[in-house]
């Protein structure tokens, strides 16, 4: 134990006593407090020096990690990411999205009845008196409470939004499925003309994941509608479509016998409906499937899957003429879990999306380790992008007029890019050494003597000039040092002076990238000349 | 209630007695779990309709506003914003920093024992199971934990982090002081000759707030070996040091007979010592009051006060050759609240820093109003940005070795730019209807027909090359509606067509700048000259 905690504890003996003595005399609250109040200090000092101090306990007991599911970015990683974001902000704005951004939590009324199954995967703020907290689970329903605010200025809206999202999920890190992540949205809000907004973000999204460059990517395409009246046809009873919806939604991870055990088991489908259900999810395709469900009288007798159909057609002819048709898969079984969607739903994946197969081609099953950790060589990235319309969810925030309606009613359609798994796709393409994270573009060195003054005032000097210099925090740093930061921080140039140049009002200029030994120790200007120089070679490389 | 709902609520009363019933002739979990499941999918459904139309209720129990100290920023709050993150990140690149990013929680116990009496301001997570965390209270915390675990690789780094930060506070909107705000930092790590690096980060401060354009402003310069100093030299109990020098650090915002209270009554100090102290912590100045202090033999004979009143003496010298000496003020009442710095220590102030005064000149002091929130009035936005060095911040993650010494050390010096209070500053300058959020460059639009496919394929060639490009999501729009969109976001160019043009292979361009009516319609082009026309017109803007 320090001196400083010995004398500490002892202060704090000494008071406990005094306050415990007080309080037994029922002295007055002017005399009380004031003791309590130094008790209080005292115990907080002891506390910051144990936080400090643990000594040979804390090696064992101090726990020195990210929480689980979350992890830094180093910079390189960021390098990466900012590569990502710029590429995708530029896809946004060249459709004409501005940004907002909204609180990292939200009342937790604003997120219930959101997300059906999953909500329980939101994380919740301790009680700490006021007002329950939770996290955003994602931007689209915090988007929608903003819209509900401000609606009245915001009618038309296309918005974007980069931001982390946070789900109590069982995370498989190195495939990119955190518990905190990024997602990158944009929303076009507003009542236009049938599938008109809702092509134009299907081309956004094809934009991005090309730009990203993440490789082949197919976007499965589908209908709640379509969805919904082919539930209706096979005989799904009203209150279990979306139990129902939710089985099918898990095709792409598992194969159809436990889909159709979920159904008939778990949620009480009968068998027969159920099997009806697997002749129609099972298809997929493209304007073919489209037209071969238009001759299927069943479901164009209903009125939900009549009104999807004709919805596909329209999108189809404006997919056509902004050349994405291709791109597409028309995929009956996807379903998305969320409960908000109302129109064209969509999720875009790669070669990397889908679980890994064992050598005969059957899926393997995602299997748990030992430490109850997912084993991730058993699962896939997932989805890389996902989204839909959804007509209704601003009018769930705007209250209801005298009839029940929602005084207030936006339809939006958006996508959201889920680019921690675009990271795990090009982090594992580029070698770490390659990427320079610093954009510095001079080094200030001296030979022989310290020049730390100097040093400090051509610094100064470039800095003005709105140059990115830096120089060693060394008195005396040796040259070789000097030089091996500038290799190792891939800095182009170094200002070199020494006592001669000083003397002689010049400095050295040194193209650090060049091995050509003749250059030397770099060429002479006035140091009036400086900056000028400087910028011209900036200019050239 | 809907149809659906009632229709759910029979299902949910027939299952639950169902469900009952198993329970009760203890029936196989094979037949009582999914009769449960199904019982738990009705009630969700239900929630989800509850949460979406609960009618009249919904409009006074629905509460429809962001969480406490929480604000959205929209289009335009973003435009200024991002305005102001590049300018500091400019900055912060000319000095050779990177950026990393962190968890926005962290394990509980990594944030404990830093903060000092503002501990109680720390955000934490319901116990959901698993481990307990806490939002982050400031990035300088992570940032050392991020350094203890990776330190090997980053012995010496400049980085830089631009995130949110949380804290419980009293919170006052318009002044900027929010429960959720960003902080925008750099930090030096590493071992280096003493006071270097200390005058980089101060002159990139100052750097940072010019290009800001903020106004005038002052950097509170103090240093905590001299303040230990003097607190000894006064004969303040060391224990009670840190609890004395909470006292001082709020000379800023009470006058000095209330903090006297605070040190003699709440926190038991001699009315004598604490006068001394008065004596000391009222002066200000500059290299002439670090020249008085090094002539106060009482101090110079103080270990701890001598060795801080070397480090100003070399940090005045290395400020002269940055330039920037005349910014600081040296001021003895400066302590700043957290436990981790141990040298200099630094706060920014503009004239909209303090209090409000009364006309007498006197400080208003903080009033709370009826609610209990704090009457804005009253406070001042603070500081606009503070730091430090901390020495051994790092050391205490890294666990000690068998003498007791961390097993890893890395200095920092560092500081905070509080970008919420820079905004304030910022948004009251401007008007907003001056900003311009979005970059669209053209706006594709037709006359007379509604020529949607047209539009769309237009707007596709523009996007296969690049340009920023809208059009109306209107089968038919009016040609009036279509120049007011136009205009209201303020798009430079228009890209006319009508059936005529379509015959003819042409489109019209129209400036919409200009207010010269003689363009007409715009000029007529080629429709596979287009792209180079506009892409011209578009650079010289």
């Amino acid at each position: 134990m320090s001196d400083r905690k010995q004398e500490l504890a002892q202060a704090i003996e000494a008071q406990a006593t005094l306050v415990k003595q007080l309080k037994a005399d029922k002295a007055d609250k002017a005399v009380l407090d004031p003791a309590a109040a130094l008790l209080r200090s005292l115990h907080q000092e002891l506390a910051a020096l144990d936080g400090g101090a643990k000594g040979k306990a804390a090696k064992t007991s101090f726990n020195l990690k990210t929480a689980k599911g979350t992890k830094d970015y180093n910079d390189k990683d960021m390098a990466i990411r900012e590569k990502v974001f710029s590429t995708i902000t530029k896809v946004f704005k060249k459709h004409g999205a501005v940004t907002i951004d909204t609180p990292v939590f939200e009342l937790k009324e604003i997120l219930s009845g959101k997300y059906g199954e999953d909500s329980k995967l939101i994380y919740d703020l301790a009680d700490q008196g006021g007002e329950e907290c939770s996290l955003r689970y994602d931007l689209t329903v915090p988007f929608a409470r903003f819209l509900a605010m401000n609606g009245k200025e915001y009618q038309n809206f296309k918005r974007y939004h980069i931001a982390k999202v946070y789900r109590r999920d069982q995370p498989a890190m190195t495939k990119g499925r955190m518990r905190e992540f990024y997602q990158c949205d944009i929303d076009f809000a507003g009542v236009y003309d049938p599938m008109i907004p809702d092509a134009e973000i299907l081309r956004v999204l094809v934009e991005a994941l090309t730009d990203l460059d993440v490789g082949k990517f197919t976007v499965k395409l589908n209908h709640r509608k379509i969805l919904d009246g082919i539930f209706e046809v096979c005989g799904v009873p009203e209150a279990n479509i979306r139990p129902i919806s939710s089985a099918v939604d898990k095709l792409d991870k598992l194969p159809w016998e436990d889909v159709k055990k979920e159904m008939t088991v778990d949620k009480g489908l009968e068998e027969a409906v159920a099997d009806k259900i697997g002749v129609y999810v099972k298809l997929k395709g493209g304007r073919d499937l489209l037209e071969k469900l238009q001759q299927d009288e069943e479901l164009t007798k209903n009125k939900s899957a009549s009104e999807g159909l004709a919805d596909m057609a329209l999108l189809y002819d404006f997919m056509d003429a902004f050349g994405i048709s291709e791109k597409m898969s028309f995929d009956l079984s996807l379903a998305r879990g969320l409960d908000y969607y109302t129109g064209i739903i969509y999720e875009a994946v790669t070669e990397l999306s889908g679980p890994p197969k064992a050598k005969d081609g059957a899926v393997l099953k995602k299997k748990k380790k030992d430490d109850g950790e997912l084993d991730e060589s058993t699962v896939g990235v997932g989805s890389i992008a996902a989204g839909g319309r959804y007509d209704n969810l601003v009018g769930m925030f705007s209250g209801t007029n005298k009839k029940g309606e929602p005084n207030l009613k936006i339809p939006c359609v958006g996508v959201s890019i889920g680019v921690e798994r675009v990271f795990s796709i090009l982090m594992a393409r580029q070698a770490a050494a390659d990427i320079k994270s610093n954009e510095t573009e001079v080094y200030v060195m001296s030979v022989g003597d310290s020049l730390l003054k100097e040093r400090m005032e051509i610094s100064k000097e470039l800095w003005d000039a709105d140059v990115k210099a830096s120089f060693m925090f060394k008195n005396k740093p040796k040259l070789d040092k000097q030089f091996n930061a500038c290799e190792k921080e891939r800095i182009p140039f170094a200002i070199i002076i020494g006592k001669d140049e000083i003397e002689q009002g010049i400095v050295r200029i040194k193209d650090m990238r060049s091995k050509d030994e003749s250059q030397g120790g770099g060429i002479t200007v006035k140091r009036e000349d400086m900056i000028a120089t400087l910028k011209e070679k900036l200019a050239s490389i």
